[in-house]
């Protein structure tokens, strides 16, 4: 079970249409209380969809009692009449539920650029609310709808020690192409928590879970993570348990996205060590988390440290300051590279397996970030090279 | 005609078995004088090879006899030995050449992190100096032993109007695979000019060509571009007159390596303008062109729109203010996307020419900035993921 695990939710997820293919594509999710405490982060892309720019102003007051999330259509670059769309989605579910338009979050993906069909869309809305529910079915229609190119659905669920239940769905391909696969997250909690602590809980978890999931370095126009609280367990957790189980169900909803990743032969796990500050680590990591030539490599499983230490050299000093004399690189547990030259011989590196550890050591300072991503194969160029209308 | 077309420079390319396939593979070319002015710029890797250390020491004086090349080993990630390696091969063709250490450049391509066969190298210096000659045959030799995975040796050369003759040659399959192709680029002048104009030329020269050329965003531990004049002509063209034909060769080789990009269909031409600034032009304008969805896309002849204007969301508005309400994106000459929504339909657009022309409108000033690239192929994850040893 996932997201009505927790007490005081119900959801449910069912094809309204949206898709052509008429797969489910419409998912409600439905906090009945006491609290109506809500948090969320949102992509920080420039180019921002209608949905966003809707959730964000409702969200602003820190409560908010329904999601409702659609595939087959980003409703993004669509303008002021995208935003309307938005707004009508909001307000049509808002009377069904006779709640008020401003306690209704609203979030979408699929192809930008085209406007969403509203008729059935709304048609689906007016059915979903009638067959809320919780358990395991409902938990498993709702993560199924917001599928587009994920294989699986994603689910997860902790217990806090005080007994507190998080449960959460996510979907998206890696973040291999965000705008087929936008990453959407809904995590429910039935804590009772104010929306100060719901938020801080929510971006602490984040900046070290989803925020360290780098695909391809293509941000989209829709990613969004959302909390709801409902306050049903009558517990009120500290800010540190509260966070630890949003942290522990956030990093397993980021690790099932690395590993459905489109396209993808191996989940990389890049892990910088001895660097001066977190930051450092982490502008390291993400540097080489993004090299086409680094991933390129592990697709044909070889252990290139040459391109390792070519991509962190790209980081400037002022941002991660170290000597290249110092650096080390161990793939798989064999340091290929030591002081800056070549050490141990890299075909005693087992590159088979599907996950890759690649350790690079600093040796300037004793700060660590990891950042996750995927090598870069045939399947993601054809997938990403497909005409997608 | 190439190197030595300008008066004063001779040259020789031959095989000296530091490749395995017997290929050629070292190059020699020679400023006769009367002057010997040089100027060079380096890769702004932190991991600098040490042939690159070797010449920025040798080069600090505005001075330089000759140039020596190698492919088939790129002496980086190679400690002190490496160093030593390149310095020996400097001494070896200075006694040869009956010069001081000091005026020799030294420039290396290949493998990172394995030491250069110095035995066939120095021997082969032996015998290149014998065979240094001007003419067509000696400027093929010379650009043919460069070359890694490129498919045809790059030259190029312009006359300016007071008849001084610039000259070049390049390799480098665009910037694809920085590690087995490395952009190495002489160029010769026989202008009468001091190492401040050389200077100012070839900085010049290369930050509106070289510097545009961003095929993965990878950045080789050895990219180098010289600029040597011999004043053979006896003439002292204005700094104008010989900025321009160094940047006329520099633009044409730049394209040539482009063109000649491992595994790209197509070669794309990114222009943004009505930026507030160049630099924010250019930010945007590499975004787009680093963005591994929208060159996985060209690949697939889609002229996908809202990944471009995904990609150019996620500058930082400090970066590039611009406001998305404004942008346009035409594809071809199509303009698929106005004031940051659909306009015309993409299947008008002809995606089948190699080259795509993307130009963005930012609608926020009067500057404009380029970048070239190339898209993403099945080709490109083929050559850069084969076991590099």
């Amino acid at each position: 079970m996932s997201i009505t695990r927790p007490r005081g939710f119900r959801a449910v997820g069912l094809p309204a249409g949206i898709k052509s293919t008429g797969a489910a594509d419409l998912a409600v999710i439905l906090n009945d209380g006491p609290r109506d405490t809500a948090a969320a982060v949102f992509t920080s892309n420039r180019v921002q969809a209608a949905p966003v720019l809707w959730s964000r102003q409702a969200i602003a007051d820190g409560r908010a009692r329904t999601v409702v999330l659609n595939s087959g259509g980003a409703n993004a670059c669509t303008g002021p009449e995208g935003f309307a769309d938005s707004h009508r989605t909001a307000e049509h579910l808002a009377e069904q539920l006779e709640v008020s338009a401003q306690d209704v979050l609203v979030c979408s993906t699929g192809l930008i650029g085209e406007r969403l069909p509203m008729e059935p869309l709304l048609a689906g809305i007016t059915t979903a609310v009638t067959q809320l529910d919780a358990g395991p079915q409902a938990d498993e229609s709702a993560s199924r709808a917001i599928m587009t190119t994920d294989s699986v659905p994603k689910t997860s669920e902790a217990t806090t020690p005080s007994g507190v239940v998080v449960g959460g769905i996510a979907k998206g391909a890696g973040m291999l192409a965000p705008q087929l696969a936008t990453m959407l997250v809904v995590l429910t909690t039935d804590a009772d928590v104010d929306a100060a602590t719901a938020d801080a809980a929510l971006r602490a978890a984040t900046s070290t879970t989803f925020d360290r999931v780098d695909s391809d370095a293509c941000m989209s126009t829709n990613d969004t993570v959302i909390l709801l609280a409902s306050g049903a367990s009558g517990v009120t957790p500290s800010l540190e348990e509260l966070t630890e189980a949003v942290r522990a169900v956030s990093a397993d909803l980021a690790r099932q996205l690395v590993a459905d990743a489109e396209g993808a032969s191996h989940d990389v796990h890049v892990v910088v060590s001895s660097a001066s500050t977190e930051q450092s680590a982490l502008a390291v990591a993400r540097e080489i988390a993004r090299s086409n030539l680094v991933k390129a490599a592990i697709f044909g499983n070889d252990p290139n440290w040459g391109r390792i230490v070519a991509a962190a050299g790209c980081v400037p000093e002022a941002v991660a300051p170290f000597s290249v004399d110092d650096l080390s690189v161990t793939v798989n547990g064999i340091q290929v590279c030591r002081g800056g030259g070549a050490h141990r011989d890299r075909s005693e590196v087992d590159m088979t397996p599907r996950e890759t550890l690649i350790e690079v050591d600093l040796g300037a300072g004793d700060a660590t970030g990891d950042i996750w991503t995927n090598d870069l194969t045939h399947d993601y160029v054809e997938e990403n090279s497909a005409y997608s209308s």
